[in-house]
């Protein structure tokens, strides 16, 4: 499955490629290849054909894509990217993620913390921000760099709040862009088949194909209690897709790393993906007999064990392809050329950045460990990230919104309240598996005598202190939340809570090595990109695509299956299918609805799809049209070759995987029987 | 801990270095350095001082060394050398592993399956093996030599029961011996520290130095019931170590490869140890979880956990070693270099058997996730080891010795024999564990629709599939066992042990994959790796060591710390230290016994130290001694730089890690007030 990770701490410095190919590109709607491919696909898009389809793209922050499909604010996505809702919405009593959910118009419920963004236009602010960096090194370049930005965000969305402004990084920092989105925040949710159904053949078949699975959720945008008009809609089409067909895919890919400098991709090979993966592998492990203790457990971790095992896969598929020696030897022989394209004053002034950047790995190397397991968040508790945000939420707020931490800046505060307001379930014994985890990790990896372990533990045990902090604090109550944040300093310095007394502890150090990341890795890397980039621009020009950075995306593809040693993967599956491959058991076991409905539909409706569109992660959930901008299936996956699509793209064997609104259609009217729902479409 | 595994799966085709340096070294007993070494040491070292430890010297089928420290067949070794006899020996009511095990004479208990060896004669059938398999290829040769081994073996021992010969391939096929064994099948505990003494640190210090474990227990050897008398035995000098002392260690380092060829190395960093380690920290994940949920299933998994965290470290740091791409250069400069001496007709006869075995490696990439699903036993449950035993048991011994697997040829029945009837726990929680883990890598890594994840699943799920088999076999029982093995065939056909018939089922697929991976991978490397051995001895001599093979070995060496990134590590801790490091948690946790020891006894006694010597996994329990030959500790660990050892020998930072025998004195006396173990080892 697809959807990102918003904390990606991997891929900060990732640079564009100047050579696309084939199907190759994640295309911003921008600089779309409108003429290449209506000459290569016998298509008429226009603009209008694109603003269309980008007025109908939405961004979920469950990191996933999505397509409005109704005229009253409908979102078409997947599953997976509602599934943490469907989890949020439970309890003992009622289990969405196990058994569904399906909702009368009047009992849609709020979804909570998510907001859906539509983008409503796009400024080019490169000047401003290099202006603003001008002459800096370090950590100063990067807070300067922040400062910019967030003053730029502010400025443009003028506290309109209904607005979303962001600047987005594009070319490795050869362009800054404001992105502008129409945001809501009252995101319901109408519709969740079982989980057996949407995750048919669970971890053992994801990434793969052939592919059963119906992985779709239906959201709503409210606003002021009602239905938000959608006129820009996409229309709902069920024809049986062809291969060879053309689609296109709008969307939001998180992070791809195709042309970060081969030091770069060697720190990730060997110094970023061991750590990770290993303990990956093992959190999945501690979850999976957790989850086999009983019932309850089993009901709270669902969407845990989901995601460790769907990111340990998909990062799995990521090493593996750094691991190719190929790969490193063809990104040093690019450099080697586009350090041949340097002559003259423009040489002296660009220097050498390759070098600079390969310094910076260095101090990477050095800084791994104490930056990811202080600083950054990964597998961590969100009872812990609540206490940081609340902590560094009332020191920051002191100081004007230009020297803050930048996700504390003016522009960003909403997310962060978002964040903290949300009326989401914390599991607490789940909690404590994560947190007790983290303590462990962090000790196994720096050492016991480091002295970030020191910080992180003094004289506790990781399970101890886990188990103290989890059950003594009162920060699962929102309402808790709510008072210390807007009680400030004041309300954080007389809080007795230990979480919030661990993370006011645990700051200062935190901060430290950010500072020292930021001076050591994150400002030399960015100076450096920023001149490889103007040495990419006037070495390819700029009809090339930037680096996926969790912004709109446009990327087009056909139909099509592929061949793998030897083997013929042919592109579509069949509804019948998924009976042929039940068994009875998870992850092959189908829920009593598809038992019951057997025989009540076309079999030969397609289920699935693949065809050779370029996405990554974060695409999860995004349309796919046809030539005519209807939408034809939601891309929930990527082949296992896709994977490697973080890295590059290979026409040959990448694909994408879509679950079509054939299957949909017939899944409500034969399966679930709503009709409710599948008029709202038709009446499209 | 530096323990080794039996069932090595990764190692079978290592070679034998050339080019030693400082203390580098794993020598046999008939070929070590003696006159360097005098001249290096000063010491003087002779044929009387070499046979007087290696009579002394001990094997264990726990997977680790020892010494035999008195007359009455006392045997000094590691805690983790004995924790599963321990583990073995405790029910719910007394938990030895944890409180420790403590015994008058008259109350030594037999460690079930346990069996301690001493080696008696090592003799040279380099030409009758090689008789053996001229001019066979793939499987043919690999059976062939197997028959030749097992005969002669057999013939050796003469059905002599208290015997035990193997026939031990040295390098690499350059050399096979014949090593003959005094064998003791009745092995009792005699004393062990508590977990937290022995352990003290626990994982976060295993592999790491300054380190404050007493890491020792004591065994008995047992024959008609009473002592076996040991004259052969070493001196117990408690004298305090001092810093550059000459220090030799005796014991059975397990593998080394440190002349595979760089294509092995690479199938091993590329396609074996990703699999390998990923899932060796899902099982630990699981395992933690399964221990921590009563304290039941905490002390029934002790030994579990244990060996899972400790092989996941070690083996990391090897991969690690791999990953290093300095170490595959060398590599390929060094058969560069070897192929640069072969000339003439000795050149033509040798062709190019590094082409040879990077083809081999080719198809053992092909066959690795079946081979070791299948037909190797990692991480799997010892209930279906035991169904496979007696399931091919019965099959195989239908055939004349000479044509059944190997391991069932007659010379080997006994350790077949020994581990089919030792009355160990078997414990069906941990079991289900291990088994439904198993299964489900298997689907995992080699995917649903593979023929062998067929064979091994059919429509079951790997969770329903291990509790079907585990709940209801009987094999848990040692009588039900012995009766199916002495009942052969006749009793496997008629048995309805859901186990038995699993085994059954999966036998045919499980033999055609041992089938293709020695006809295509063990055959071709065997004669590849015999004909580098002969260009190796041609270019260096015989002045060499063989790389570790599971057998006696000596290695010297001084005390010494060592240099890291600048900071250095100073040789020795001393007793005081634990009570600084212990915070009152485990692993920091000190037993109740040395609370209330502290004070009663001279702090400032050494407790363990580092030293230059060439050790490995296997080496645990190995007695370090002077140069007079008397015994000053007992190696049970390695640093962390020491794991690279299976590839290379640094001897800037490889360290073995020793606890003392002036510790283990002060501790039988002052904390365990054990004064009858005292007495026994200073009577010597």
């Amino acid at each position: 499955m697809i959807r990102t990770a918003i904390l990606v701490f991997l891929a900060m410095f990732a640079l564009t490629s100047g050579r696309a190919t084939a199907e190759e590109g994640l295309w911003t709607f921008d600089n779309f290849p409108l003429a290449r491919v209506n000459a290569t696909y016998g298509t008429k898009l226009d603009q209008k054909w694109l603003d269309h389809l980008q007025g109908a793209s939405v961004r979920l922050t469950s990191g996933c894509s999505g397509a409005i499909v109704s005229g009253e604010g409908l979102i078409f996505t997947n599953h997976h990217c509602i599934m943490e809702c469907a989890q949020d919405l439970s309890d003992r009593e009622q289990d969405y993620v196990t058994d569904g959910y399906m909702a009368a118009r009047a009992d849609e419920r709020t979804c909570p913390g998510l907001m859906a963004e539509i983008l409503t236009s796009v400024t080019d602010y490169t000047k401003e921000i290099n202006a603003a960096t001008a002459g800096l090194t370090g950590d100063a370049f990067v807070r300067a760099q922040s400062a910019a930005a967030t003053g730029i965000e502010k400025k443009a969305c003028d506290d309109d709040t209904r607005m979303h402004c962001e600047i987005v990084p594009l070319y490795q920092g050869g362009q800054y862009r404001l992105y502008k989105y129409r945001k809501y925040s009252d995101v319901r949710l109408v519709f969740a088949p079982e989980f057996q159904a949407a995750f048919f053949g669970g971890d053992p078949d994801n990434f793969n194909f052939p592919r059963y699975a119906l992985d779709i959720g239906f959201l709503r945008i409210y606003e002021n209690d009602a239905p938000v008009r959608t006129p820009d809609h996409l229309t709902w089409n069920t024809d049986t897709p062809r291969e060879g067909d053309p689609v296109f895919v709008a969307g939001n890919p998180g992070t791809t790393k195709r042309l970060m400098t081969a030091a770069q991709l060697e720190t990730l090979r060997d110094v970023v993906y061991p750590p990770v993966q290993m303990m990956k592998s093992e959190l999945r492990g501690r979850l999976i007999t957790f989850a086999g203790q009983d019932e309850e457990n089993r009901r709270i971790s669902q969407d845990a064990v989901f995601g460790v095992e769907n990111g340990f896969k998909a990062m799995g598929a990521e090493w593996q392809a750094l691991r190719d020696p190929a790969m490193i030897a063809a990104k040093r022989q690019e450099e080697a050329y586009l350090k041949s394209t340097l002559s003259g004053s423009f040489a002296t002034e660009i220097g050498d950045p390759w070098a600079e950047i390969a310094e910076a790995q260095k101090a990477y190397t050095e800084l791994f460990l104490p930056y990811n397991f202080l600083e950054n968040t990964p597998y961590s508790s969100t009872l812990l990230n609540y206490a940081r945000e609340l902590v560094r939420g009332a020191a920051e707020r002191q100081k004007p919104s230009a020297e803050r931490l930048p996700e504390y800046a003016d522009s960003r505060l909403p997310a962060i309240e978002r964040d903290l307001f949300a009326n989401a379930q914390v599991q607490k014994p789940l909690e404590q598996l994560y947190l007790e985890f983290r303590l462990s990790k962090a000790r196994e990896y720096m050492g016991t005598d480091a002295p970030q372990t020191q910080i992180l533990l003094g004289k506790s045990s990781p399970e101890q202190l886990a188990a103290f902090l989890v059950e003594n604090t009162g920060l699962d109550n929102v309402d808790t939340r709510k008072a210390l944040w807007e009680g400030g300093m004041t309300a954080i310095k007389a809080s007795n809570d230990p979480m919030i007394q661990y993370a006011l502890r645990i700051d200062p150090a935190s901060r430290d090595i950010r500072r020292a990341y930021e001076n050591r890795v994150a400002g030399p890397t960015r100076i450096a990109a920023e001149k490889i980039a103007r040495v990419r621009f006037r070495a390819y020009g700029t009809n090339t695509y930037p680096d996926a950075t969790w912004s709109l995306r446009l990327s087009y593809g056909r139909i099509q299956g592929w061949n793998w040693r030897g083997t013929t993967v042919t592109p579509f599956t069949y509804m019948k299918g998924i009976y042929d491959r039940a068994t009875g058991k998870a992850p092959y076991q189908l829920p009593q609805s598809f038992i019951e409905a057997r025989g009540k539909f076309d079999g030969n409706t397609v289920m699935d799809f693949v065809t050779t569109n370029d996405i990554v992660g974060g695409n999860s959930g995004s349309p796919a049209v046809n030539a005519q901008g209807e939408i034809i299936g939601a891309v929930f996956d990527g082949n296992i070759h896709s994977l490697g699509g973080a890295y590059f793209y290979d026409s040959g064997i990448n694909r994408a995987v879509v679950v079509s609104t054939a299957a949909v259609s017939v899944a409500l009217d034969k399966v679930y029987d709503n009709q409710a729902l599948l008029a709202e479409l038709r009446t499209n």
